[in-house]
């Protein structure tokens, strides 16, 4: 059978999505630990997205492939039991055979959220990025036009040595403004490495006048990463959605 | 001069407000090294309530008299920096001499927040009893309009060996219930010690069926803490308010 699992955590305390061999602190360690603690065989679990260290989930989907007499309900709830406190499996439905939590995938959106007043949230503190001053988001709102769209986004990926290819397509680039807080949405068919952090960090250098909004083409023409700005921290971002 | 602070922590690390010789980790503690740190004189600042070990609040009032030659905004800044990022102050004011942030209270709000449903909130779970199964409302509002009012609470109180008279007002208790989530809103002219926990777990008590509300009028007449429910864990209460 070939089981589906919505997935929520707060990344704080992780190394990331991905399974490691020199730390047991990742979320897909946690799952496929969890899993075989109930299922008593081991099974490998595939994500939609595999997120960075301190990056959070509220909609991340993954999938195994398992034989096991408990019913949804109750795998549902005796893998919930086997998790640490900070990752939750919302859901565990049937899928069919040929789905795939990555291949399958039509879509991601991931939210960035940065605090642009200078009040500090104590009880959100952990899921946004405290930056504490203003920005222009009227040129962080052109310079996301300029970023829409189907390009070439190698210099907005963590990884330097990529093989493969690096034209992706952002379908979109919403900005939401609340509260002393400025919420950055990605909408796109798929994300480079580090790629959602490092639009936010090149976006708020557009804000801070460092950049200009212009600037964007070149920077996407010039397929390095020194030519984009910096790396956003990892806890302002999380995966929203996976769209099938 | 008395200064007047709006403070909110997330109290999940800490001992309590209440400074303390035998540890660093108080809330009161915390900000009197930052005031000492930005000022450079020891000043002790008078909370209006000590809460518990692992209690959080939004709206949490102290006061402190002491002289600088900093502005409000530059002493709301400073203190703030100089604080971990788990406190906050939120505002800075000048009170009137006779302000003392206790004795001045006209009254309090504290909620608690019980999940009900199955579902874990990961974002949310330092601030929540992740209670997990459903309770029955209906006979814990009505156990709760039993404690309204004024009465001897010294069985709600977690100092039995209190000296000075356990007589309070609770001018009202209020439910909410959204999202798999249960609130219990108290609003009183002061609190015993642990007292909105020991409420709430009488009233959780009533909601399981193991007490009923008709049982509270004798819990009151006994004056012993033996007689009302358990106390509810720490993380799900949160200081919301204090009214002058």
């Amino acid at each position: 059978m070939n089981y589906r699992f919505l997935i929520q955590y707060d990344g704080t305390q992780y190394e990331g999505w991905q399974r490691q061999t020199r730390t047991e602190q990742t979320i897909q360690g946690k799952i496929e630990k969890a899993l075989a603690e109930v299922t008593g065989v081991s099974v490998p679990i595939i994500g939609a997205g595999r997120t960075d260290a301190g990056v959070h989930a509220r909609g991340q989907v993954a999938n195994a492939r398992m034989e096991t007499r408990l019913t949804l309900q109750e795998l549902w709830q005796a893998v919930n039991e086997a998790l640490p406190d900070d990752i939750f499996i919302a859901a565990v439905t049937e899928a069919g055979d040929r789905f795939h939590s990555r291949f399958s995938a039509k879509g991601k959106i991931y939210r960035y959220r940065i605090r642009t007043g200078a009040a500090r949230n104590v009880f959100e503190r952990r899921f946004i990025w405290q930056y504490g001053k203003p920005l222009d988001t009227a040129a962080m709102a052109e310079a996301a036009d300029y970023l829409t769209g189907q390009h070439d986004f190698k210099s907005f990926c963590g990884n330097s040595h990529i093989k493969k290819s690096t034209v992706r397509t952002l379908s979109g680039i919403e900005m939401e403004k609340k509260n002393g807080e400025l919420s950055i949405i990605y909408h796109g068919g798929g994300f480079l490495p580090a790629m959602a952090r490092i639009l936010t960090g090149t976006l708020v250098e557009v804000g801070e006048g460092k950049k200009k909004a212009s600037d964007m083409p070149d920077i996407l023409e010039a397929r390095t990463r020194e030519a984009a700005g910096f790396t956003a921290p990892p806890q302002g971002l999380v995966l929203e959605k996976v769209e099938y």
